[in-house]
């Protein structure tokens, strides 16, 4: 058996998120369908460094699996493309230690966040940013909150009531809201990520922008550990999975 | 009553086309179901400059309708754009002369064809360009083509064999292949183009880039007014309509 490492973009416009469940089309099922036509119906599971949820987009998803076929890397990419929906694409293949967990061994995560700054949204970014319209956010307000967040906290805030997690302490290591002519971009990489709280630190720092809190109150939101101090969740098509990071 | 024309975007991706039709969702259908609201059930039928296919895209759509209301033209968008799906938006309305046509008035049309050169096509532009993968087109080769497009033709050989019009005499004003990073860019201006015209097109300038055509052979497809010697029409979802243009 050899277990391959392989990096996924998906458009997660049609998807019910990443994992497999009861009901409904998700990314996870259609790879491991591909999977299991390449394996001549042997059942083999994929596991990804973490779910994505309805909406929420891809660039640089990372799975991996075993596999005993001895199809060379190159090949693997266009095998799998190939029985592949067209919303789902495998970007790279390589071989990889047959310790390594796609999950388990992440040691951080870089999530981007898009917003279009427009009077009317294109319909052609319908589902790829989030319209602000006219109400455009001061920009520096939104950058005076993010240096808060940087560094390690205890995010219970920032995070769904549902998280399951006891342990919401996390550490971002690098936040910044970029302009790009009529989108504005969060890029945030921390070690790890509680359930929607990428989306609430978005959520939270557009309100700071539209003065609906001010920017040093993020200290005291992050101090009172609840998560109604907080912002709203932003919406979900916002929101892309970048990059996976491991030790190299 | 005054007569307005608005500028609409669509994105075709999910519409059967523009023209209202018996069966499946079309972008005339929603403008004028809007409309309809707007007016408190009163039919509103809009008039367009023409139909597009299904998934062809607008970026410049224009259309009139006659209306009673005397809501300002700037509240117009706004009101239309709240009651119509994000595929579609209002970009501008402004009054004209009760004698303005849509259709009738255009002087001629700007189209955009996109293909994406990639080797692996992202899943964010399945809809919006078409890939070419691995096989690079010969842009040089697609700018000596499109040459012979340009100026008046007879496009029998360039068109639908469903195209109804007798009349195949069209006037090709401009046609441009520009390259945009991983993008390859037609756009042709023209004063008026058949059922499928852009398309065939595309797809002979293609095959031309390709060397399945050489760029002289259009002189020979174009006098024998048949579209059998012409290469394959080109898929829809490559296809924008940019601006419709009227005399001042």
């Amino acid at each position: 058996m050899r277990r391959l490492k392989a990096i996924v973009q998906y458009d997660g416009t049609h998807f019910n998120g990443y994992q497999i469940q009861d009901e409904g089309r998700t990314v996870q099922q259609q790879i491991d369908r591909a999977l299991r036509k390449i394996h001549k119906d042997d059942s083999i599971i994929s596991v990804a460094s973490g779910r994505t949820d309805t909406g929420v987009h891809a660039l640089g998803q990372v799975i991996h699996f075993d596999t005993p076929l001895t199809i060379p890397d190159e090949r693997w990419c266009i095998a799998m493309n190939t029985l592949l929906p067209n919303d789902v694409r495998i970007i790279s293949v390589e071989e990889v230690a047959s310790d390594f967990h796609a999950r388990y061994d992440a040691t951080g995560k870089t999530y981007l966040y898009k917003w279009e700054r427009t009077p009317i949204q294109s319909p052609f970014h319908r589902n790829y940013a989030v319209h602000i319209g006219y109400h455009y956010p001061d920009v520096d307000k939104m950058r005076q909150a993010a240096k808060h967040f940087v560094g390690t906290h205890d995010f219970t805030s920032f995070c769904s009531t549902k998280t399951a997690t006891t342990n919401r302490v996390r550490t971002i290591r690098k936040l910044s809201i970029e302009e790009f002519g009529d989108e504005l971009h969060m890029t945030i990489e921390g070690d790890g990520f509680l359930y929607n709280m990428v989306r609430t630190i978005a959520g939270m720092l557009l309100a700071v922008g539209r003065g609906q809190y001010d920017p040093d109150s993020i200290i005291e939101i992050l101090a009172a550990k609840n998560r109604k101090k907080a912002a709203e969740t932003a919406p979900s098509q916002g929101l892309y999975l970048v990059e996976v990071h491991y030790d190299e």
